[in-house]
């Protein structure tokens, strides 16, 4: 396999979480959040228009599965596929590190 | 801490990592390309001004240190700091992810 291979796969993996709130919507999923209103009340900040193209973004790339249940009324639900639940210990690895690195916002929310 | 504390800060973390190739930067660093030449020619694709703004930013993000060598003639290296090299455990997890699930280009080089 050559450099550029290499290179090409990881990119695209740090692209697709990367993507602003893509990270967010996998973490929430994989914390139990499994329906559209309770991703949304738990992403602060994030909209509509903007979860919506997360989700098809994440289902087109095989990482969410979009169930329909068959209830009355039907409920739809978000779920990761294999695929999306092996990015588990990568992306606690990053939740470990950036509360270690990061700095909390300022007051940002006590103003 | 409250969600919206936890959720910032992962946030953060990912853009920065999810930024256009400083993902590819920091590994590459990690796996032994310290000067700007060595990183350019390790990096499919990246021009220099990418290289340039993304290793700009590491260092002001505080992943990256640029260190100006006493040779003659005068010698640029570019080494992960602490925090940067912390991050190498979710970037490991992450390349092992992609190689197992993001297919190979198809025939992007050979053609």
């Amino acid at each position: 396999m050559s450099l550029d291979q290499v290179c090409t796969r990881f990119h695209i993996a740090l692209e697709l979480i990367g993507a602003r709130w893509s990270g967010a919507v996998i973490h929430m999923i994989f914390k139990g959040a499994h329906r559209y209103a309770d991703l949304k009340a738990a992403i602060p900040g994030i909209n509509d228009t903007m979860l919506a193209r997360r989700l098809r973004e994440l289902e087109a790339a095989g990482l969410v599965e979009r169930r329909v249940l068959a209830t009355s009324p039907v409920r739809v639900e978000y779920h990761l596929t294999e695929m999306g639940q092996e990015l588990r210990p990568a992306l606690d690895q990053l939740v470990d590190w950036s509360h270690k690195w990061i700095p909390l916002p300022e007051a940002a929310e006590s103003a």
